[in-house]
């Protein structure tokens, strides 16, 4: 059964690690964010593919949930000393890949192509795709004025509430090579339990992309991020109660109109309704039997669709 | 006493700690080479000022000779997993200063303004300039042909015999802000015992500083890079025998026509003559004391001379 999974960075790469772990590796397709790629220190940094590339290889620091495990930070600290940009923490493993990465860009390489490089060179089996090779970057509508997503995210620290969210360069962003090919060959598309707003946001704003959902003949399938109407992590629950009006599966669901045929929700959220179909399991994804729990609930909801 | 001294990496180093040490670090004015900056993994990298700041700021690694004390390789190691160069050694610290550097010549800063932050940051008080803010790359002639400085000395080992010296970009290269005004200003004009060909001579390689010391009003004094006819390291006495014709204090001398008026020569090659006046004293600089001893040879030379 093949499946591409639209994916952010933590929990995206929770749910495409239980994908992988449960499929033929080959078979599945991830479509990463792209919306928070970030220039630092001259070093284009792509968090969410980093973030599923270190999780999927057994490189992300599981206790802070980004960056690579066993890092060391003397590159930052250096820079630092020098005048350099700090807020945003690239370890020096980290840099070596962002050194790898932009040097490539600037030879005129796609992400698309230097991404599949580096996953290659990491070992990953299945393939990790960037939404589109374009320039798109979010922005976050917030009181204190309209915020490029890593200052609203990392530097403010998401404590600027979101009125908005608008994806630059959208318009012009064509889906990545494969991307479509992937989805036209799938037997099921998933939506990881990433912040609908910011992290899978992002990924639908390409059109081409939206479109090939929304013509799709085949299930898709959405986790739902929060547990008990909260957000594991981030603020997807914040954003959902003051953009959506609720934090509940609804709240979800109204988030990806005629994209989606089911949502997997939380036993904590069980009583709560939907008008798509609810498919209720724990959903916290802490160890291999989480994973494999959730990925069964998906795969089985979408063979039940069928 | 107001001093300049041009310098490439190691030797040259080792002399403007020498004058650091035993002038007002004020009066001191550095003038480096950068024939062999390189560009890696995207950076700009500038080996000699870098191997002069972190020598004269207490951060160099001495049992190398080069990068900083206390380093680590991690980023390197990353990279080198992602297919990314790693034939010339860029360590986690030293990174960050290329990093802040590297942006900063992407934003259309000068070399010489950022070499300035830099050196403020991190705490040096003599002048530090680039010979100039132009392009100018150090170019071999060998039996192999003709090699990038970086890829003769680092990744070849300096096993290639050099027939001749090119420097690209020297045409149009103007001395560095600074440059002359501190040569106007200087009651001496030091030469550092670095390699003449390929550490000193690109800095001469810029017209209007060759032009400014052939113009001189002040003493001119070079520290022979040789001990017994031996460089102390790399490949300096192997170019002067194949390029000059021995490895004596006049084969020295010829590199520096009409550009000195004295050498400062080791004890072992007490004997020897040349057509500069020629002061005997120990060269190696392993400590303060040797190095004390040299900058003082060189200090009172030039009163001697005025």
């Amino acid at each position: 059964v093949k499946v591409v999974v639209l994916a952010g960075g933590l929990g995206g790469s929770r749910l495409a690690l239980a994908l992988a772990e449960t499929l033929d590796p080959a078979d599945l397709t991830i479509v990463g964010n792209v919306g928070d790629d970030v220039e630092i220190l001259g070093l284009h940094v792509s968090p969410d593919l980093d973030t599923i590339l270190y999780t999927l290889t057994g490189r992300l620091d599981e206790s802070k949930g980004w960056g690579r495990v066993d890092e060391t930070w003397h590159a930052l600290e250096a820079a630092g000393e020098l005048g350099g940009e700090t807020w945003f923490r690239l370890g020096d493993r980290d840099l070596g890949l962002h050194l790898v990465r932009t040097q490539a860009l600037r030879r005129g390489e796609s992400l698309s192509s230097v991404t599949a490089r580096l996953a290659h060179a990491f070992g990953l089996m299945p393939a990790l795709l960037p939404a589109t090779d374009e320039r798109l970057r979010t922005w976050l509508d917030t009181p204190a004025g309209e915020l490029p997503f890593q200052e609203w995210f990392v530097a403010r620290g998401q404590r600027d509430e979101v009125d908005a969210v608008r994806f630059e360069g959208a318009d012009a962003a064509r889906p990545a090579p494969g991307v479509l090919e992937a989805l036209e060959a799938a037997d099921l598309i998933a939506i990881a339990p990433s912040n609908p707003y910011v992290s899978i946001g992002p990924i639908l704003a390409v059109r081409g992309i939206r479109e090939a959902i929304e013509g799709r003949r085949v299930p898709a399938v959405a986790v739902s991020p929060l547990i008990g109407g909260r957000a594991v992590r981030g603020p997807a629950d914040r954003m959902l109660a003051r953009l959506a009006g609720g934090t509940g599966p609804q709240q979800v669901t109204d988030c990806y109109k005629s994209l989606l045929d089911a949502l997997v929700i939380d036993e904590a959220d069980a009583d709560e309704d939907a008008d798509v179909r609810l498919i209720v399991t724990r959903t916290l994804m802490e160890d291999e039997d989480d994973r494999r729990r959730v990925a069964e609930a998906v795969l089985e909801t979408a063979g039940a669709l069928r």
